[in-house]
């Protein structure tokens, strides 16, 4: 096909834009949800659509949607995500999505006029939590219908205010919510940052994402038996902190020789009561663990399982643990992970398949939608923070694969 | 020799008696120093000593003298312990050797008349440091001239006060303590529960302690890469807590094949930033290394250093180390360890010689005094617990052993 020709100055000139709304430590970004810098992105993009000759709409919870009508009839192809960010946190992460859904749009659109297929870019409400620990996901969530009558008042932020005030404090009404459910979706495309390492790593720009990872978060107590740390001997010890340890050098074995895209982290461990002269009581920690191939997830989780009752066992120590998050993976369409695919092979744009171990809208979009992702490669695999960086050259390459690919869906 | 009549109802009545001064938490005991319950009990203890014949002075800190005065001339053999308890601790730790030493010169003096030698037994004022975490050994520091004329005003409590101003609280004068300073004493002996479960687990009552151990606290800090726990490969992380954990299994592993009586424990542990799906950036820990022979105990130190910078050098992770605390093994006399076995045959007490793990009173009276300790076993091995417990039966063969070994050096 025709090679798609992306502006790389005015991709960096709006990310340079958005990014002043909420600039917060340099180059970071602080725009939570329902905030004045978020009402002010959402303006911004807005405005923006339109100038690029879409039809504008916002919705009951304050996505902001730019639509480019096919001529034929039939369900909508769109890309987007979200606009609000970590606390703060990059120019890139998910802004990107949002903005290089409106470029590739505004591209076609000059490059090629209307298409067949309703084309929409759209920037969703709120997805990170940074501002309501538990309305992740708020925007793609109302778009699928999954936020509950009771939501908007029992979901608290940091601050105590409901999400359904702050709602009314940027003029949206939380009793409308319904409305922006959404039936006419075909397809959900979601450009982001990789947010790892894997891209740098294999000297690529773009990725094509063919699924996101399914994980599991236990929560583990281990208790032993409190002693003086000169007194006791070792012999005779019933020490948590030995359990854990063995447990989390084991874990994190089990996930490295299994190989990518099996990943186990110890992120968080608690020991009480934590003096430098007493064996501890307990060692309470978690265990994140992460595969996107279903069979290979559950034999990660029974290998951490029956390590943990083995080690408890032997050391004669009380274990408990209880699952606190359980998510199942997120397969990516395989008639668009092969469209992608080639989107990306006919813009000469070098490219792999890879796993998402992060979460993202994307998944959400899968309960009405077929879905795929593009990855731009991260420097140095940073994210959620304000030196999160892809070059420009990375983005135009991601932006190029998303409007070949959109092109090849809609014309 | 005549066998030693230790009135075991007297020594339980005492017990409780003095137990119930600060009683806490059913069978605890929350007496820190300078407090109004560290007041009345050394008010008990002088009025004990006074009904038991014995001449009772009080020094510049506040330790209580029961002097019974010898027939030659000479430096004086003393017995005793701290009064002062953890918040709160039991009815043993501490106390059972002020009132042991009170006890056997009471007994000695009832069935043998005065002395030879000088005995005195004393009630230390501070050993613990659980109002003043500094003022560790308070009271036998005063008496080897090891406080220094800054200490009074720049050793601060948990709740802020100076230790000069709760010994006015008190009626003490701070300047006077370097009249606190003994150089006539010729031995001092400290009986106290084992706070190990040595005793227990060897059937015995009664331990004659050779030495007491060496330690070294580590404060140490492995700093790695901070990342996102799904986005980042398990063959691509500098993961700290990966290289916590195997240190951590390592050290304690290393104690153990080196067997009793070395001690490794990692007590202490901090995770930054402490997230579930957050790879940490950094892991902070003690390790509290013990031996009490000091090749042996270096021998283990270097294992546990050149463990920490292999681990760390192969995970690509920086460490650095501090050495928090450094006491050298505290070694008994050899003429007193064996006049107490000694003493323990005269009686028929089975016993054991063996090191403690734990620190005393004792070390600081090593720099002007042969030292030897006793130890009563313990229930379980417990102690800074109102949990800790040892029989009468038991206590009265400790005394036993004290009283008879006093015999010997004084009579």
């Amino acid at each position: 096909m025709t090679p798609i020709a992306i502006d790389a100055a005015l991709v960096e000139r709006m990310i340079v834009e958005m990014g002043a709304i909420g600039a917060h430590s340099g180059t970071g970004v602080w725009r939570t949800v329902y905030s004045p810098e978020w009402v002010q992105a959402n303006d911004l993009f807005a405005r923006w659509c339109a100038e690029a000759g879409l039809t504008v709409s916002r919705d009951a919870v304050g996505n902001v949607w730019g639509k480019l009508q096919g001529t034929e009839a039939g369900k909508s192809i769109v890309s987007g995500s979200h606009i609000d960010t970590q606390k703060p946190g990059g120019r890139y992460d998910g802004t990107l999505g949002a903005l290089s859904a409106l470029i590739a749009l505004k591209v076609l659109k000059a490059q090629f006029g209307a298409p067949k297929r309703t084309l929409e870019a759209v920037s969703l409400c709120e997805e990170e939590g940074s501002r309501f620990p538990s309305a992740n996901f708020w925007g793609s969530r109302a778009i699928t219908g999954t936020i509950s009558s009771t939501d908007p008042e029992t979901t608290i932020g940091y601050d105590g205010e409901t999400i359904a005030s702050a709602m009314r404090d940027v003029g949206l009404d939380s009793a409308a919510i319904p409305s922006a459910r959404r039936d006419d979706i075909d397809s959900f495309i979601e450009l982001h940052i990789e947010q790892g390492p894997i891209l740098e790593h294999a000297n690529l720009p773009v990725a094509v994402v063919h699924a996101i990872t399914g994980l599991r978060h236990y929560r583990v107590k281990l208790t032993g038996e409190q002693n003086h740390a000169g007194a006791f001997p070792m012999d005779l010890r019933r020490d948590p902190m030995a359990g854990f340890a063995e447990i989390a050098s084991g874990v994190i074995d089990t996930a490295h020789r299994m190989g990518r895209p099996a990943v186990t982290t110890i992120g968080r461990a608690e020991v009480y009561p934590n003096g430098a002269a007493v064996i501890p009581r307990s060692v309470s920690f978690t265990v994140d663990a992460r595969h996107p191939a279903p069979a290979q997830r559950l034999a990660l989780y029974e290998r951490h399982e029956a390590l943990m009752l083995e080690v408890a066992k032997r050391r004669g120590l009380e274990i408990e643990w209880s699952s606190q998050i359980e998510k199942e993976p997120c397969l990516s369409d395989r008639g668009l992970v092969d469209a992608f695919q080639q989107a990306a092979v006919s813009q000469g744009i070098p490219h792999m398949t890879m796993a998402s171990g992060a979460g993202h809208d994307t998944q959400q979009m899968a309960k009405i939608a077929k879905v795929v992702m593009i990855f731009v490669r991260s420097e140095g695999g940073r994210s959620h923070t304000p030196e999160e960086f892809s070059t420009i050259e990375d983005i135009v390459a991601g932006i190029s694969v998303l409007a070949a690919g959109l092109h090849s869906l809609a014309y």
